[in-house]
């Protein structure tokens, strides 16, 4: 008897698993016996998550061997001497190779509980239990993992994926705002890259999602996790179409790389960045002014930003950018859109028409 | 026009790769030209290998942007901040997704460039140019990756494997006496767990092979290739027979951690827990005594130890050997011999053989 409202399932072959989204699910002890068959779990989430869930979560995994590493909050930590903490305890608790790590937290916890079980002994079973918007409808889906370096955002990692993803979709209750805004810029994201009726959706939603009202959270989260499985089923080495999830990415690294990690949530940056490549996009003519200002609207509508930080400048953005793990040949490949809701990836455009963007997006390009 | 003597290919589908083996093919510009195909490349070495080659390969490897970093030289330095220096090092060189990393050296900066190529955005080209007759006839074939943790040897690591290794029999003339013999470990043990015949043909040779003679250097490391080869192609991730390839080395890996990695060398350790392996298994009844003298004598032979270091204990090493990655439901696994030429994995042994084994193993044992 479990509280599944949606299974989504991506098709990898071999690494294919469900996306199990519901409420309540947290709780749900027939749910993880059915789908976790680990006798070894060490669960890591940090010092936020852990005292809202982690009981309820260790209750629900019953009698097992359950350990747990609980790491500081924030983008800031995810560096790969934080990291290590979590091979640390592994070793310390003497996990095995058929163990799993469990990730209970957000896009920072799941990225290093990732990439950690990829790398520990080689690689060893992990699972996702995503507690904010962004990382139940981005990161959380997909196996990618990994930690930040000093130069550059999400450096160092690996492609893992995890055996299940365990979306409870109650754990949006205690998000604050500002994280529940971020999670909606990857939501919006979808739209723009994929999908117009569902941005049209969003547009007509907005209110109810930001009043967190549980059915509409729940469809744009299921809508979401459509639409990620269904590329990274698609492109799971990012060769070809999965690029496309990195629309306002490149721009939105280099905000987050400029202002130290964890100033501007990822969201946030992401939101600025999907401003610039609208911005580009119509420069390059393929959208127009009213599909600019309306893409504009609906991510203001989210109560997230569409300018960069105003003390950043032109060169620091193409600076900053030309680090993106997305440069080919020494060209920046952007993810542009042809028009809303389809996507394209494009190194050939003329370098003019990147600085007059950036140019026109920062605050203070009247000055 | 190149000087390559054998290709040995590994059979990994879109994963496959060959092995080169030849005289002077660290100086040979064609055989580069031919097999990578890379602009940019990152050389990884150490301060002992590179003032030896560096040279030689930079001038062969043409006009590329090639880059450089050296590590310290030795196992101590085989972990994840000495592997940071490669990540600083890819990051303040602008490496982008297309670049390459080579390995120049032996086993330990094999592994660290591997696991950093296989992170470093998630996973770059990586070619092997050992220079060790370890790294030569193990190391740099079948991909295994890693750094060491505290408590335990290459408890942290990726399966990447490389598009090219490049074996330079010259390369041995520099080798020190000592490597040179733990390199004839891993020769030997490929003899014990698949090829009795060439195992035989080790123990007619082995003063050729001490004396550095080409040819049969030659015929040692093509042969090792080609089994290594085999059983990689058969079960790249370590789900089965690849496991053989560790026989010895889980009473092995006790002896370097109780050590302090790097002194004693991964082949002198090895070299010990083969013997011990043999023990046990004529304790299990599977060989017999004069096999097992055959077997210590191969192994002295080589100018390698029979016997684990005089401090340890029979609660040191089960101590130890439960934390190796072997270790399944809480049993160690050990690759055993039922008759020379002819390993098994096991965990169906009583335990207290185990204790007798190294019991009697230990060079106090009489006391």
């Amino acid at each position: 008897m479990s509280n599944i409202d949606h299974t989504v399932n991506i098709d990898l072959q071999e690494r294919s698993y469900p996306i199990l989204i519901g409420s309540g699910l947290l709780a749900d002890a027939s749910l993880f016996s059915d789908k976790l068959p680990y006798r070894h779990i060490l669960v890591v989430s940090n010092e936020t998550v852990a005292p809202l869930y982690l009981d309820t979560l260790k209750t629900a995994l019953g009698n097992r061997l359950v350990e747990q590493v609980v790491l500081p909050d924030g983008e800031q930590h995810k560096t790969m001497e934080v990291m290590n903490r979590i091979f640390d305890t592994l070793m310390n608790g003497r996990f095995g190779r058929d163990c799993c790590v469990l990730a209970l937290g957000g896009g920072v916890v799941g990225d290093m509980a990732g990439f950690a079980a990829a790398s520990y002994q080689r690689g060893v079973a992990f699972v996702q239990v995503p507690t904010t918007l962004l990382a139940q409808v981005d990161s959380s889906v997909g196996g990618k993992t990994g930690v930040n370096h000093a130069l550059g955002k999400n450096m160092i990692g690996a492609f893992h994926q995890p055996t299940a993803v365990v979306i409870d979709s109650d754990a949006l209750q205690t998000l604050p705002d500002r994280e529940l805004s971020a999670g909606l810029a990857e939501i919006i994201k979808y739209g723009f890259i994929r999908d117009a009726d569902f941005l049209q959706w969003l547009e007509e939603n907005m209110s109810s999602l930001l009043a967190r009202s549980k059915p509409e959270l729940t469809h744009a989260i299921k809508r979401s996790c459509e639409i990620k499985a269904e590329i990274v089923a698609a492109d799971e080495y990012e060769h070809g179409v999965r690029a496309y999830l990195n629309f306002g990415h490149t721009f939105g690294h280099a905000i987050e790389t400029s202002q130290g990690y964890g100033n501007w949530l990822h969201g946030e940056a992401v939101a600025a960045g999907m401003s610039m490549a609208l911005t580009m996009s119509a420069r390059l003519g393929w959208l127009d002014n009213t599909e600019v200002a309306r893409g504009l609207a609906i991510i203001r509508s989210a109560n997230l930003p569409v300018e960069p930080p105003p003390e950043m400048t032109t060169d620091t953005f193409l600076e900053l950018m030309s680090r993106d793990k997305k440069v080919r040949e020494g060209r920046i490949r952007l993810v542009l859109l042809k028009a809303i809701g389809d996507a394209i990836v494009s190194t050939d455009y003329d370098d003019n028409h990147l600085s007059a963007t950036i140019k026109q997006c920062l605050p203070d390009h009247t000055a």
